[in-house]
């Protein structure tokens, strides 16, 4: 047995970005307090969503990965916790911002940064605007808790990104989000669909995944977008094992047995029967 | 609007083959009688599913795709019908033996022939023994109900096959299916992992997908597997439109509007925001 036990916070955004680094802090310390060894922040939880509609001043918000205070404060916490935190951030490197996310072991090493591989340019979810797709490619992680892999929200839409994840030796797949209605579609609901596609992925990996996802509503220039929460852990078969409501402030946590899953991916055969030989069409788009 | 009617029969095999082809005939005529146009008939359907040990005499019952009796019968029917009729068989081409599905349209055309790429080898499904893995590559097909992609059974676990077929233009996938207990690990039930697998390749993909599976009990040389049946019928957020028993012979159905589908896959974007220039980890085990 090798168990871990994981968290995914989700929680309300603030207009004052202390406050939410404040509320960022406490619920790792609540995480952590009850247990768990690998916590997984919201994407760019700092500040509000600002990509909800198209605002040059926004680009302001973007720091350097080096000499990050951001990531500088939060690796001091991860070490005084002992747990391993991923810390999402809007990140500028010469002129190109990033939508990004510095990874801090548990000794509060920053092992260093993935930058968002899929953008998406949606109503409300304006993100070729500020972000260039990101030029790290997939990384995975030798943390003190196992081998993480950690995509960025739309990035978990793409069997693509988890599969290379997965090959690159990953124990596990995180997905900090920030998803909600669709300003345009009033009444369209994308949770069951964004739900169901990286339950496939665990499925289809035979590997748990995680996805911590904010709430609450967040008017911006005339649009406003209600973030749906329901962040949740999936286990190796694809299946619930904690699931965040819709609306409320909660820390979502769960318990895996990484080792259980490393023989369950060993022994079903699907890494042993792929046909690399014949997957040369998803090359191009 | 393009609307669909799609059937996923499931049914039990005799040890009689001729039974299974009248059992086969009777069901798609009932799902044609009931509006379908395109009818998903099991993995080897014409035969218990004889891998679940490996006995070299049931290389025998292999037949060459050109001028075989089985896809002939079918597609003459299949034209009587009107029918878009996918026709599993066991194949035999020269020396080697495939897991294979002729392709046949609704005039009774065949349009070719698919060969299962992905052979699983697990105790009671010792496909290794009797397959080659397939040598066509994944193919989609034109059909008088639109561009259809056919898997066979285990090529259903693997996300590249399904973004495959995807990427060469289908419309929707099709798996007929064999699979139920694991002989070796009794009590073990891996539906809800079939399942959420194949959900996730058509939420991921946003495209419509159906999988038939048999039913029923098979004993072969002191092993004995029961199929669950559980054939159903996705939608392009990955939620299911209709599902059938574990133990009872039915006509799984459902109506599709295949040109929502589109436009719901066009207006996304993830087929807009893939990195092909990422995806070079897929191309090796």
């Amino acid at each position: 047995m090798r168990e871990l036990t994981v968290a995914a916070p989700q929680f309300a955004a603030s207009e004052e970005p202390s406050e939410n680094l404040d509320k960022a802090e406490a619920v790792v310390r609540a995480a952590a307090a009850g247990g768990a060894r690998l916590i997984l922040l919201q994407e760019l939880f700092e500040t509000r969503y600002f990509c909800i509609t198209e605002e040059p001043r926004h680009l302001g918000l973007a720091q350097p990965f080096e000499g990050n205070p951001l990531i500088a404060r939060f690796a001091d916490l991860a070490r005084e916790l002992g747990v391993v935190l991923p810390v999402p951030f809007f990140e500028k490197a010469g002129q190109a911002h990033f939508n990004s996310v510095a990874v801090v072991d548990a000794d509060g090493r920053v092992l260093g940064v993935y930058r968002k591989s899929h953008i998406p340019q949606n109503p409300g979810y304006e993100e070729k605007f500020y972000f260039s797709p990101g030029d790290t490619g997939f990384r995975v992680w030798e943390t003190a808790v196992g081998r993480i892999g950690v995509g960025i929200c739309w990035d978990q839409w793409f069997p693509e990104a988890a599969r290379a994840m997965a090959l690159m030796g990953a124990e596990i797949l995180l997905y900090p989000s920030a998803i909600g209605s669709e300003p345009e579609l009033p009444g369209y609901d994308s949770q069951p669909h964004w739900e169901t596609v990286m339950r496939g992925h665990a499925a289809a990996n035979l590997m748990p995944l995680v996805a911590s996802n904010r709430i609450g509503d967040e008017p911006q220039g005339g649009r406003e977008v209600m973030f749906y929460g329901s962040s949740f852990i999936a286990g190796p078969a694809g299946e619930i094992l904690a699931k965040g409501s819709r609306d409320r402030e909660e820390i979502v946590t769960a318990t895996i047995d990484l080792e259980a899953c490393a023989q369950m991916r060993a022994g079903w055969g699907l890494f042993r029967d792929r046909r690399p030989d014949l997957y040369g069409r998803l090359n191009a788009l």
